[in-house]
């Protein structure tokens, strides 16, 4: 694999400052070519902090790329931006109602069979997607942030609890925050897990809370006030969680927003802002 | 139809400063019922000037509102955007590769059969659905602008230059300038009007240009210095005949730009800063 000699350059995609993207599949642990998507502002004069951007449900690699307009404060502070696909796109034979049919991951990796094979998303998205970016794109690699939309907001927040220290920032947007608590969401971790609820609490970002040692972990969170998936997040579980371990968190609740991604649009000047802070300072 | 007294709000539409969009579907006078998408600005307290938008071929009355970012831009100046789909949606019969399938209309009215039955764009986008908005919205009918984008731009052009002195100002991005001497977009004018060149010529905006009188336009025009549509868009020849017209235009070609949304998302600023100037001004 080399991206550098062989970059597919998709033209469709020049952007503000003729940032460019570059789009590539390679075989990896995941057992399944894996698409995601990279942003690189134009003229960086040294290696540039990049943060990665984790999917929702039925997201692919380009939906945060066409519906979010993050492109602007990207360029604006230099940052490059990487948005893997959710999950592999693999026919695992189950029917259709199924997890992979439905364009999720939540993130983890999978124990049980057939999932095992492929649904390895925590450790592709922690280790070999970002070397795989240290490889091809100028990155500073001690300059990494994280964050996410919803099962991706999951996705980022796991990330930095689970990595203290690797992270400078995290943010999310309607994280789901507990899911071993969420009824919808266990049917589907049990598809990863069974039914052993000491491994889905592995993998929830308000038991990982409790147990966190580390570096200040910078959180920024957005909710929309009118969330229909409101009581599927566990948002209020997360907070209690922080306030009793001591560690800080910006949380916003928003009247009159939703899931969607004028949401996202709307408030993801805010969490570049924040990620800056930290990517940004030196 | 009454959308006062029941408006169809999509809450996953919601935005920036609790702005909202509506939708609706009514019988009209192309014979079919139409989408259109509107955003209404928070807090407008009198009536907000109002910008169409035109979308190009292949797009919906979704993909303006999805893919641009203007929102950011409508809710900073307090105008109104209506942004209706492309063409009816109606199955004539007609072979899969002919134009309704295509999402084409160039927002023209159409003289041949099947088409003129309901390919009246021209007419809806100029008197039918102004008149909807005026009803329904709180308009300030003396304020309004159009643009588009692409077969849109063609529309935004042709609306501005049949209609003296009613759009304060028009704006296009990669806009079809000349059609009628565009072998490739002949082809799909002949479906609607045969082979008569002379009738094509009144749809034409570089036509148009030559015997265009009444106040000054306010043109803002960008294209990609990139876009492959370069030969069939005719923008050199638009510029000629506003030339020879004495007509002002601002043009601006892009480099390492090129037709598509992120192209639109990038320059999208600028033109709410153009029609400002004309909308806003009081």
């Amino acid at each position: 694999m080399s991206m550098k000699n062989d970059p597919v350059f998709l033209p469709s995609l020049e952007l503000r400052e003729k940032g460019h993207w570059r789009k590539q599949q390679i075989p990896n642990l995941l057992n399944f070519q894996m698409r995601f998507a990279v942003y690189v502002p134009e003229n960086l004069e040294r290696p540039a902090p990049v943060l990665y951007h984790l999917g929702g449900m039925l997201c692919s690699e380009q939906t945060f790329i066409q519906k979010s307009g993050f492109q602007r404060w990207a360029a604006h502070y230099g940052i490059i931006v990487v948005s893997p696909d959710v999950c592999p796109r693999v026919n695992l034979g189950v029917d259709n109602n199924t997890i992979e049919a439905n364009g999720e991951s939540y993130y983890v990796n999978a124990v049980k069979k057939p999932w095992s094979k492929n649904f390895q998303m925590y450790s592709y998205v922690n280790e070999e997607l970002p070397s795989i970016i240290q490889e091809n794109f100028n990155v500073n690699k001690d300059k990494q942030s994280i964050m996410g939309h919803s099962m991706g907001g999951h996705g980022a927040l796991i990330s930095a609890l689970k990595n203290p220290g690797k992270f400078r920032s995290v943010s999310a947007l309607a994280p789901v925050c507990n899911p071993s608590q969420s009824p919808g969401i266990q049917v589907i971790l049990k598809c990863y897990f069974g039914d052993d609820l000491k491994t889905m609490e592995k993998w929830d970002s308000t038991c990982l809370v409790a147990d966190y040692k580390g570096p200040e972990l910078n959180i920024l969170i957005h909710q929309g006030y009118n969330d229909v998936h409101k009581d599927d997040l566990g948002l209020e579980n997360f907070i209690s969680a922080c306030k009793k371990a001591g560690i800080a968190a910006s949380i916003n609740i928003e009247e009159g927003y939703d899931h969607g991604f004028y949401f996202i649009s709307t408030f993801i000047e805010q969490h570049y802002h924040h990620h800056a802070k930290f990517l940004c300072d030196s």
